[in-house]
């Protein structure tokens, strides 16, 4: 019998990604927090004086290639961990960044990408309070990767998890998708076509904000789809209500050049990584409430709602296509997209 | 003229690894937090109801071999962020942890580390709450890197930072010096003397707590000398402070095996980074009374008064020898022991 390893798959966000979680990280540190598996742990037991309760998250990046149209690495490990946050209903604080270095990596690199970190959270108006950097041997990583670790405030009442969603929901979405996921792709195999293509990777949190403002009863649960897309948050939010959801297909906002690249490189868009897009659930009666405000964001001009909550096939993601035909949208086993973020 | 590149010095914790830090990072994130350079970063705007502060903090973890006598990459991720926030006198509480895969890796072997990282959690007695995982293609990263974010709560009154040394201050260390890098170089070369050499990492959060129960205003600062040894340490804080620090050579408490390698090896322990013992700088008329709290608990048995701080020769650190000479202990400017942690 071979010997198991850890395959690419494993880090893709889809089916292995979530069998290694459970198998592994889950079975070891077996606590209630981690169990919830939200984007960002609430750490009940850390109140402040007007009841606020902490969030905390982390994400490593390993991005290739490490500049991209529309982002680099460090604006990506900014916005990853801030939007972790916000998506939980947390207000980003504060972040730390920890740097593992390949010896030879040209020192005008990482000072572009600390600049370009330093820049997003400025935007987004999180500090980056702490930090540290390791150097390993030439051979012994690919140039850079960082970890980003994020600590945020969630005001009393905020809860945001998938177990809030009741049959009707609307599922929204902030704006078209598959733009980071393309744009890397591009880049990284050298593909040109005539498009201006960018990463839509910015920090959520003000646009979250405005939606939460302005409909502060109705939302239900909120995530970014970064790794396996729309379709990895969705089939995650159906399994942990036990619900069944239902988009229409024709009603997702898609870039003409996102489409295009998809078809020739047989990708599927729904299952393509976005990292300044947010998928919200929302009570029907305010669902039109909710897209306004999300389009009265510079971040939300192209929100839409794409799907509601149903009761029919629970854990199932189901696209209702332009012809009225129904196609299953199961999570991927395997890896797209690799090292997209 | 040649590009200037990222060199493993550094990420020594040495010389280079302080001017990147303040020359890269400081000036980019500039924010008075993150000026402080203080192992954990307080978050004064973050108060639980008891006016009790948070600490926060992040190391990426690197070390080659995996596992090593004494240890493995998990427990030192742990034991790591767990002592960065203990020397700042805070509670740990919560950690992150996210892992950086190399494709291929044995399931076995993340395996052994998760769970070694699960009970070292266990013992020092925090949470491991939030967590992710990317994999990156054969050849990308060097089998496993882990970040470990930590939180911690820092009650009120405790503030230990290397601006509270006083002349006449006396320099305890919790035990002897340089098990950790030792071990693994030892491990890493294939160097078989005929030692039982064992890495001392440890979380020092019980030990610390005992140390403060024991003499709670006699502590100006700590801190776990790791990169760069105890010598790294003590330059920081003279400098910090603006004094000189004064050090008996043979107080220092070193195992025979250390010693013995170093010669052979060419190294001076005094550099050597520890993951298991910590240096404390307290008032002179307290410090046999921290030296005995110190003893009394297991992890600082070989607890010894080692130096102290004086008016003469600010920012430099000086060993006398048992001949009666001086030494000036440089921080080192490049890389003793690449990937000790």
């Amino acid at each position: 019998m071979s010997e198991e390893t850890v395959l690419l798959a494993h880090g893709s966000g889809g089916q292995l990604s979530h069998e290694l979680v459970e198998r592994v990280f889950g079975r070891q540190f077996d606590n209630p927090i981690l169990a919830a598996l939200n984007d960002a742990a609430l750490l009940d037991s850390l109140r402040s004086t007007d009841g606020a309760r902490l969030a905390f998250t982390t994400d490593s990046y390993v991005i290739s290639p490490l500049f991209f149209p529309g982002g680099d690495i460090g604006k990506l490990a900014v916005c990853g961990t801030v939007n972790d946050l916000a998506v939980m209903g947390a207000q980003p604080r504060y972040l730390s960044a920890a740097y593992i270095l390949e010896e030879g990596l040209p020192m005008s690199t990482l000072e572009r990408v600390v600049a370009s970190m330093a820049e997003t959270a400025r935007t987004a108006g999180v500090q980056i309070v702490t930090g540290d950097t390791k150097v390993v041997g030439h051979g012994a990583a690919d140039g850079l990767f960082i970890n980003t670790a994020g600590v945020g405030i969630v005001p009393p009442g905020a809860d945001y998890v998938p177990a809030h969603l009741q049959r009707g929901d609307r599922i929204l979405v902030s704006g078209t998708m598959g733009d980071h996921g393309m744009a890397v792709m591009m880049e990284r195999e050298g593909l040109q076509f005539s498009t201006d293509l960018q990463s839509d990777c910015a920090p959520l949190n003000g646009l979250i904000g405005s939606l939460l403002d302005a409909v502060p009863d109705a939302v239900r649960c909120m995530r970014d789809p970064t790794r396996g897309g729309l379709v990895a948050t969705l089939n995650e939010w159906a399994g942990a209500a036990e619900v069944g959801i239902v988009v229409e297909e024709n009603a997702i906002p898609l870039r003409e050049q996102v489409r295009g690249a998809c078809e020739i490189l047989g990708l599927d868009p729904l299952y393509v990584a976005n990292e300044g897009k947010v998928v919200v659930a929302v009570a029907p009666e305010q669902a039109e409430a909710a897209l306004a405000a999300l389009r009265a964001h510079p971040l939300g001009r192209e929100a839409a709602i794409v799907g509601q909550v149903t009761s029919d096939h629970p854990r199932r993601v189901v696209a209702r296509t332009p012809l009225g035909a129904h196609r299953i949208l199961d999570m991927l086993v395997g890896e797209q997209l690799p090292r997209i973020c």
